[in-house]
């Protein structure tokens, strides 16, 4: 037996790591306030009954059993830094037990609002192609180069899904006059109206919107719920950005729409990643792309660790956490996006 | 003599039309209360004492002599819609008789500000060579596409002027939580305090950013005030996007602290325009080109007419202008802005 | 058995009533869209088996055992809409069975921020005596009348507690441009940052404020921790408004500190309410009373029905409550605040 | 002559004097920058061709003659530190020669917005009575209390004159979310656009509004423009707040209108200032009395001088005043409000 009186949590951040998602100085509090086990994640049983007897958090996302669990007689909390839900434990036991299971997927909401709003004035306003012909000598001048450009402000805007991301971005157009509808099922209309966007079904945020951004999670039920159909109810000219999971939209779809010249599109996503050299996506006019690098900014890695260890601290006082995002008894089984394998 | 009581103006908006500034809803308005005599720009004296005595308002910038002024003693107002003020007229003269000269380039201000955070954005998250590097194969994946990245959000923010275009910069950065500085030696710091940014001496500006926008006129005392000298004291990595006039900077010097790789730059602006085949800036990495199309949005000049509309209803009613910018009595002769000849 | 195929709730909102919290129009979407048995709150358990059966939602706060609890297999939520949680029910089991226990003060978080404003301006102001002196012809006139006011723009504010009576006083402070420390336990500091205000110690709170807003609930951790040191450390002339509950202040203190000239204030609640006719705080000058008025409007009660049926909305949809706000399995039992015995 | 090279500033401010408009630093900085001739307001003349030739600005709004006037060839600016512009210099042969003529008005903006929204929640919450009854030992508990309360929060809204003061009101009730219509014929209704309120002609303001603010200077058209037809049509109940002058309103009518039960009313502006001690409204239930003191804090008199030496440092530098309200060629002869004889 110990005589340290530090909290031990057990450290399984794979395919994280305690260096990317903790500055140094708040590794060094880390280590300060707690004992630190680093665990193998696939053998967290192996740790023995001392071990688990007194682990008061996992910092992670382990495979873990019924069993396993039972020898855990203090733990308070799963901190997941993955920040994606994977079927690998028994979430029932942890919801009966009052064990929360929480989420650091926080940190990508502004860096993925931030390149969201750059898609689209880049999209508005021809920035990329206005600079590769001007690279190529045939830029045009003035006016004559803005025949399709459009301005944001004043626009009419769609957000699909209203979570952590969904409101990120709802901020970042804060300042530009525009009308939002939001299409969100899971979330009470007051709460939309709250935040000063108009809670509007699906259909008619496709329809009304110059700008239509996709950052719904994938869950059982949603899984390309944006196909042919809803890009054909689309403005003309309008334009798709998709920040979330390729998963939700049927791409082929997607890029026909494009293709035809319809809409125009950015994307962060693919259905396959990395995605084939061959892939039609790759030369598609009237695409923008982006290889999955919306969120995974170091300064986001390191906030993870700030909100860890600032849930912990609520735990250590007998308070329920409040920085991380808790899972949902009656959603954590729907949820279906694919973890990352990368940083 | 006519009988026709609507009070006239002269129209003579060269190098604008007036199909360009007015929308059809607002050009029938602006025949149904006003006689509107199309003029030559270059032949006002021609009109003869008729109409130059009965005439109220002139839509436009032709050159003017003060003889031809003495024969409009009607005259209220001048209406600049090309919106530099040229120096083709006595000003002084029109100072004297209270007659206002007003400009309509507010109107440009959201469109330059919205490609200016668009620029920005690029600029710190690498859309434009991301989307390059995706169309031949060679993107990297996630957090390894990022080593760059940063967000506009809590960033250190620089802006040189701030006119109507600084303080349209301002307020679509207002929703990124950033620490403003601004350099704008004709504003008064209480106002700039007032516009929640910090009133700042140019090298504190531009030593303390990590973006610097550049949206000041060009006038006698500023021709290339920013030259190596200004660019080296930069943050290493810093964008500088240009949004005003070439004319404001050493674009020599601005290229070689691009090519040095010291900082990024995007610019809308060229020392000539257009830009030779074989202009080095054409080829040069980390420099995001468009070639003046950061105003000229069709929506843009439209709007030009509605505020010409609404500052001769005021005038008509014995009221001062309210709605376009009023040349200054101290400054309108500081101005060096070169006129376009394009829209 | 009935064949109706609408969910069952069992209304027993005592103190409140379902007249008092629905409008018409929600009330009859609530009967179309469940059936709603109306029962006696001190015989839940009569009801009988089939009814407790079948029973999805109770609306109200009704005490319940754990026996009658089992007897209700199908229950999802207990809305709580006194808004206080009382200790007359088993919490550990509705956490265990994953039934949710949520209450609506929410509703009363704008009328009390709007009213705490108020008092804020009148106390800095000196409105109420003002208009006292005036109806008795004392009035002071012009800057004879100001020596003591002030602004709250730009002043320094403290607000203990960052619930949702502290956010929507943030929220109405927002204008004003003032620095804003809040105190607040229960909270991590990155999200009181978020919302534009400092983290702050009590202590720091009461030296460094012009106004101090009191909005924390009573918990079994701070009744009366604001006492005479606590108003000492406070600014001369500085206002204390107190809006929450009088447990969380010694009050004899509070009047004390008021009396000696210190400090000013204004009160919503009181130790005992009513009040004593006698009571010395209904003759102190320098303090603004008001009868336990600040939340208690009609608008706000119809609120709760709104809430109650957005999130049976959701939960009859299998998502998770989001309307309304949940007890905690942690905190639940800390929470001390007096049940209202009146509307 | 002199050789001292600072330039020569007349201080006339009567009846302001420097130490009530400049704090200690500022005067020190004023002295330190410029020559100041204190003058007798009703003899600038008497001051001698030397001084008069010398100086560049006046401080103040003494009587001038063409004849003193045209002995001050360098005179640039003439800063009425009153704020209402009076009929005791020749304003034409000063627009004519350039010399501006600023007020420094906006100081009492912020203020009296404040005081303003004091008094409409007052009124909404009947903050004032509830005081009075406690005291007495008659106030009404919780929501028994609350008959005729109403919330801000999502009222509607009218501001007669978007003035400063009507900004700054604007911006204090930014945070409401409330309807907000404003009257201004002087102004372009894009301008109150921008601000985020609606245009709105006289009628629809008053009988569309919860509250009805009148912030609107006196001219010659506009005396006793508010008068029983106004508040006829007035919503039921509704609020009337006047804080410019009494000379817009009929305040006989405002009282029986208040006296009817039809609104209610506060004014902080009276048809006599001082008022009579019979005067009726000094008993008149439903009015909320304030005797001129809406602007005049001392902290608002401070900030003229910061104002004044940032407009004089701009014009010293050969640019334009920009920090105070410039006087206007067609409006300054309709300015009617009576000039303060007390601070």
């Amino acid at each position: 037996m110990t005589n340290d009186s530090r909290p031990l949590a057990i450290s399984a951040p794979e395919p994280r790591s305690l260096e990317l998602i903790f500055t140094k100085d708040a590794l060094s509090l880390l280590h300060s306030k707690y004992r630190i086990v680093e665990a193998d994640p696939d053998n967290i049983a192996g740790l023995g009954d001392e071990m688990l007897g007194e682990a008061r958090y996992i910092i992670g996302q382990p495979p873990l059993s019924k069993e396993t669990l039972d020898r855990m007689p203090q733990l308070r909390c799963i901190l997941n830094v993955e920040s994606n839900l994977i079927n690998n434990m028994p979430y029932e036991v942890l919801f009966e037990r009052g064990i929360h299971v929480v989420t650091t997927g926080l940190v990508f909401a502004e860096p993925v609002a931030e390149i969201g709003l750059g898609f689209a004035l880049s999209l508005a306003r021809g920035i990329v192609d206005a600079d590769l012909d001007f690279r190529e000598g045939r830029e045009l001048w003035g006016g004559d180069g803005n025949a399709k450009a459009r301005l944001v402000a004043g626009s009419d805007i769609g957000i699909v899904g209203f979570g952590d991301l969904g409101k990120a971005l709802n901020r970042v157009l804060s300042s530009f006059r525009a009308n939002i509808r939001v299409f969100d099922p899971w979330m009470p209309p007051s709460i939309l109206r709250e935040h000063g966007v108009q809670p509007a079904g699906l259909d008619e945020v496709l329809s009304n919107s110059d700008f239509v951004f996709v950052v719904a999670s994938v869950t059982s039920e949603n899984r390309g719920f944006l196909g042919a159909d809803a890009f054909a109810k689309m403005r003309e000219g309008a334009a798709f950005i998709l920040l979330s999971r390729a998963d939700v939209v049927d791409f082929d779809a997607l890029m026909a729409a494009v293709a035809s010249g319809h809409i125009v599109a950015a994307s962060d996503v693919y259905p396959e990643e990395p995605l084939g050299l061959d892939h039609p996506v790759r030369k598609l006019k009237g695409f923008l792309r982006s290889a999955h690098r919306a969120g995974a900014l170091d300064s986001a890695f390191k906030k993870m660790g700030d909100m860890v260890l600032e849930d912990m601290d609520l735990m250590d006082r007998g308070l329920p956490p409040m920085r991380c995002k808790r899972a949902e008894r009656e959603t954590v089984s729907r949820m279906r996006s694919k973890p990352v394998t990368r940083n």
